[in-house]
């Protein structure tokens, strides 16, 4: 067998054979039962004559494996032919085969498309230059441009990040840990102090505190300050974000002359929405605000121990005032919740009459937070303390509002939160950028175990370290793009504010339980020296791990992703009877069975593997398939008589699962449409290694469904895997550029080990 | 259509399909496809007649719903027909139908016979109770006998399990958080006093502190210990297991002396292994040992910063001795890893000559624990110093030894470091006891959102709930099976000493990543509840999550695991050649399609999904399937002239697959003896449940595999899928007292939301 397989080197119409029968040996990811599907394909193909059919069926059989010599000299063959080809065309074994044929471009042709077919039926996703010697010449790292880089990842506001990274930059600023909470909250207020002092806040309150508009520098500023400090991000967020957003969003004129004390620090303020009993289901908070209308006053009251305020950012101890959202009662009926402004302490900080505060006490993280509770007992305001841009209380004791439904005067008065939510998603990637630059950095250099007498390898180079910090940079970057996008949207304004809500609630979501996922990763990645506090990344961890409940709890906005979703589908068909939307679920059916035709459900070759149009395929094919299915499931329900709460809740898990898949559908297209917009060929390419690489992770982390669906076949599946592995392998050579382009400053890093200083 | 499906349930032929046709309608999970092939199939059906069969066309048209009314006539005939036949054995579609044919048996046998063909070919797992109006009648819970459950659970050492139990629970023993580090670390160790005072480390060192052999009491304790806090709990693990251990199992008669002392707490110790350039791969330290034969000492060394000792608990403070592991040379002869007792510190506490100590610095969590650094300059000791039981040198300076071997002899010295792990895989399972019990008890009061007008839903019943914490809880079961019969095996001792350091690796790292995730996902199941540091579930996680580092890196145990495996997989084919072992693999192969076959990979029925014999078998398939792939991927690689260590390093992420894989068929294989082991007949039903939910939802979690693999259909793993949640809502009616049964301290469990107390 092996002097057969020698002397095939020099048969013209064996040679072609070789890149596969090397592959089907060498590489050893075919199995038995592969390998005889494989032959009898082979032998199957009319044109090959008796005697090379009969060497091929000897070849491979599992029985008689070859010698690893007669594999070397295969090689030695294949690398030759390799050698004469352009590699940028050569990528499949049909192309190597083919151009193993000698002079005659006939039988080249014919070779190449039997050798494809065989390919991509069997799913031999192993390309030609892992045969050729890719081993030997993996894709190196070019010069990346960092600084075109991070321009490209700053975006237009770099001058309000080069400020910030500034701040953080100085001796003073760095992340606090393994202090006092008293000592910590001390720190994180006098830093809030310092960024008030230098501007900071009165980018807030465009056309108030500033003449230009600068929410955009404002969201940028929020963004790069979560690269230190989280304790101090949040109360810079409370401060400017959910209390002045409060007054300038619900307030009128006359609230909002008050935000020039809230821009500066002297007015101290809190966001007392949530209570005890009542976190998610805001709806049905139970403080009151009764008018009184022989005083003139509203009159804020805590019924009882549930509706307590909870979790209230400046409660315990720093604010003077709060926004407390309350059930407003005029003349014995309830209008539902509104907005008063508070007065809860004196200059000297002791509380008011009939204020109660406590400390929510110790947490996870966020320490230099001080989170409290809030009670009151019949407190009165006066009736300018009422938030009344969308709706008000006339002296005379009548309640009037522009909105006339309940349910939207409800949303319109959570609008506030939206801005909390792209606030808090860009923060989590920001976090999540952190947390990937001391690990990549660190397993870049940390070396353990390796072949005996050479030099240990470096962590980095293992497939299992690749694949946990390389496909979440991937998707740290395409989170990125999603999100500079949804910053662009909400800073532009205009009509389609549902939609910007509904991104925001997603992408918060979305954003934050990828970095979860990920600083826990990072943290194993690390190992001792990720639990240590002063490496950074636990103590993000910590801090950032309330991102997936506070600000709506990521199932119940996703939850209300779906549900927007449902209601959109619903009303494309308003009008047109239940059977008509039949009848259009029955075309798209023809189409979904075009997507899934057999060519394309097994087509392996890395081309289509790495072809984005394959990629938004498939995740619009996901999103329209649980969109449908969601929609029926619901619908046959509501005609069964069940209501509209039991039967969301029965389908809670779907509604999820489409959520999911139509938030990442929107990350992809974001991140795709970055790339294609990156004027820079190199960074380019890179960029769009690590959109391949975020698409095909995601569909190989849901490849359950996809095959179930039979949208992708096995073979597909496997060489989808394949394509994570090496995309991952590829990513690998410039993995340190790409998280040095985050522009992270040093201080904030922090971290001994992202510095090569494990040591000290 | 409606008039006709009224009257059909009247008519003898129709009525049977009636349960049919309201599944398919009313529950909504069948899509268009499904719904145009369930007709389809009724419509072939030969002994069908052509009015019925037109009736059942018009009944499934997807473009023609049946009205609400029409279904709930539908429905009302049904549950009529279920009212008078057995629920136990009317469980499917088929059986209804069967019950609802007027006095035919042949009929109704043909009946039953054609539905169940169709339930089955569709993955129509919708069972009769679902129609019948299971969601009148819920699975309640029964009156668990919860003593009897926790005797269970405690096994044969529930007395020590009661000592410790009882000191838990006293005051002043509660968990710390939110104190200075000093103060954990006093707290932490008067704690450790305490429990050296009441004799719990004279049970570590059997026949030497005391008489009898009591290792057993000892572990049991040890798990016990980990409901409380973690850090007394390393702290115990250190001074009485690793320092004890290392002196108990690698030192001689003379050593032994000093134990007396360790159980006591006169001399604490530590365990100085790790160093900073290498945790993992302790081969690799570079701490000398070099024996000075002119003055009959081992001079103790570290040469260069990055051998320094590190993360070495009590070396920070508290610790006076270390047994510290260095390479010893001899005569310039080097010999490997070995261990030495070193004196560190002077009674008063001061660092001894030539010995320097530094703080490992601030944690995410144990900062109770001392870590610490260790420096030695030429620090000299002893001969006698050297731990020497199973290699010494003798006073002229001769290295002996009866293990000739110097891998064999390095296994051996960290032997050790077995009983550790099969110590952190139980305190693993502890601490996932403790948040889902918290977690658990709060979701079974807490409140949030429902239909208007009626109390808000309690969370536990929402299904997106249910599948965080559930199957949790069904993996914290099996797994609390899994390690009491590695506990057995390791207290046992005996021959298969290299198969319980694999079972211990394996369970120490499948159970700490289990815990670390359950935790994560009780914290965000508590909201920001969960976020605070008094209900224990954030300070538990903080405090476990380097359990999936320490003691041995999980991703480097598993590999051993899976070498482990391949090794003993070519040992069975030792001396057989090459194509023996593919003989061998042929053979699997045909008994691998057996199992494979059409029947199996698309039933669907509960019965089936619910069968042991189906989980173990999956189990099993997937193991071997992946083991015969990896062996030959390693084959094929190493004839190809690739060294060991880099085939292994490119097929890793396959080692790793197979290591998960086989710690799974362990772990379940042991549930499962459990279960059938249990006389009580009433919890034999529940951990039965707990055991197919376990086993579904791992199954589930690895659904693309199976799918890809063909050993499940897509119906199949619909169906699977469905079962998970039909078991989870089935667990959740006894879910608070699955948790009330591990036995928690309420002082453990401290959290005020376990107690319903969300409002103090």
């Amino acid at each position: 067998m092996s002097d057969a397989l020698l002397s095939a080197t020099q048969d013209p119409q064996l040679r072609p054979f070789l890149p596969l029968v090397y592959v089907a040996w060498a590489d050893g990811e075919l199995d038995d039962e592969e390998l005889v599907a494989l032959r009898e394909r082979l032998a199957a193909q009319p044109w090959v004559s008796p005697g090379a059919r009969a060497a091929l069926v000897m070849w491979l059989d599992p029985e008689r494996p070859p010698s690893p010599s007669a594999l070397q000299a295969a090689l030695a063959a294949v690398k030759q032919a390799a050698s004469t080809v352009d590699p940028a065309t050569a990528r499949s074994i049909a192309d190597l085969g083919a151009a193993m044929v000698d002079g005659d471009p006939e039988l080249a042709e014919r070779t190449r498309a039997a050798l494809a077919e065989i390919e991509e039926a069997l799913g031999l996703a192993l390309r030609a230059e892992a045969v050729a010697g890719a081993q030997d010449a993996v894709v190196r790292a070019p010069a990346l441009d960092l600084a075109a880089l991070q321009r490209l990842l700053d975006g237009p506001h770099a001058a309000a990040r080069a400020e910030v990274r500034a701040f953080l930059a100085e001796p003073g600023h760095r992340a606090s840990f393994g202090i006092s909470t008293a000592e910590q909250r001390a720190l994180c207020h006098g830093w809030l102090r310092e960024l008030a002092r230098r501007g900071f806040g009165d980018e807030a309150f465009p056309g108030v505190t500033t003449r230009a508009p600068d929410v955009g520098a404002f969201v940028a500023k929020f963004e790069t300050l979560a690269f230190g400090d989280l304790s101090l991000l949040i109360k810079f967020g409370v401060q400017f974000g959910l209390f002045g957003g409060s007054i300038l969003h619900l307030g009128s004129e006359a609230h909002r002359e008050l935000l020039v004390d809230v821009a500066s620090l002297r007015l101290v303020g809190c966001f007392a929405m949530s209570e005890t009993g009542h976190g998610s289901n805001v709806a049905d908070i139970e403080t009151t605000a009764r008018y009184d209308e022989a005083t003139g006053e509203f009159v804020i009251h805590t019924p009882r121990e549930s509706a307590r305020k909870d979790w209230i950012g400046g409660a315990a101890t720093y604010a003077r005032m709060a926004t407390v959202f309350a059930q407003l009662e005029v003349a014995g009926e309830r209008h539902g919740v509104h907005a008063f402004l508070v007065n809860i302490r004196d200059e000297s900080g002791a509380t008011l009459a009939g204020v109660r505060a406590a400390d929510s006490g110790h947490k996870m993280g966020l320490n230099g937070v001080d989170n409290g509770r809030l009670w009151f007992d019949h407190v009165r305001v006066p009736r300018s303390a009422m938030l009344d841009r969308f709706a008000r209380v006339t002296a005379d004791g009548k309640y009037e509002s522009e909105i006339p439904s309940p349910a939207r005067r409800f949303f319109t008065m959570l609008g506030t939160l939206v801005a909390g939510r792209v606030s808090i998603a860009s923060a989590a990637v920001s976090v999540a950028k952190v947390g990937l630059t001391v690990a990549i950095r660190y397993a870049a250099v940390r070396r353990q175990f390796g072949a005996e007498g050479a030099p240990e390898t470096t962590i980095l180079d293992y497939p299992a370290h690749q694949r946990r910090l390389l496909p979440a940079l991937a998707t740290t970057y395409a989170l990125h793009f999603a999100i500079a996008a949804l910053q662009a949207r909400y800073v532009a304004g205009g009509e389609d504010t549902r939609e910007v809500e509904a991104m925001a609630a997603g992408l918060k979501s979305y954003a934050s339980w990828h970095a979860t996922r990920t600083l826990q990763d990072c943290r194993e990645c690390c190992g001792g020296q990720g639990y240590l506090s002063i490496n950074r990344i636990a103590v993000l961890k910590d801090d950032a791990d309330v991102f997936t409940t506070f600000e709506g709890d990521n199932t119940v906005l996703m939850q209300l992703v779906a549900k927007g979703l449902l209601t959109a589908f619903k009303q494309q068909f308003a009008g047109a009877r239940f059977t008509g939307m039949l009848r259009h679920v029955a075309r798209r059916a023809a189409t979904v069975m075009l997507e899934k035709n057999p060519i394309v459900t097994r087509l392996t070759d890395a081309d289509h593997l790495r072809d984005g149009e394959f990629h938004a395929a498939a995740f619009r094919y996901r999103e329209e398939r649980l969109l449908q299915t969601v929609a029926q499931r619901m619908r046959k329900r509501l005609s069964a008589g069940i209501d509209g709460q039991r039967a969301a809740t029965e389908v809670q898990e779907h509604l999820l699962a489409l959520a999911q898949a139509h938030v990442e559908r929107v990350v992809f297209e974001a991140f795709a449409a970055g790339v294609l917009a990156c004027a820079d060929e190199g960074l380019r390419g890179w960029l769009g290694r690590l959109c391949d690489l975020f698409a095909l992770s995601r569909l190989a982390a849901d490849m359950a469904w996809f095959v179930e669906d039979g949208y992708v076949e096995s073979w597909k599946a496997r060489a989808i895997r394949r394509e994570v592995e090496q995309l991952s392998a590829e990513v690998r050579t410039a993995a340190v550029e790409l998280v040095d382009g985050f522009g992270i400053p040093d201080a904030c890093l922090a971290a001994p080990i992202a510095f090569g200083e494990a040591l000290t």
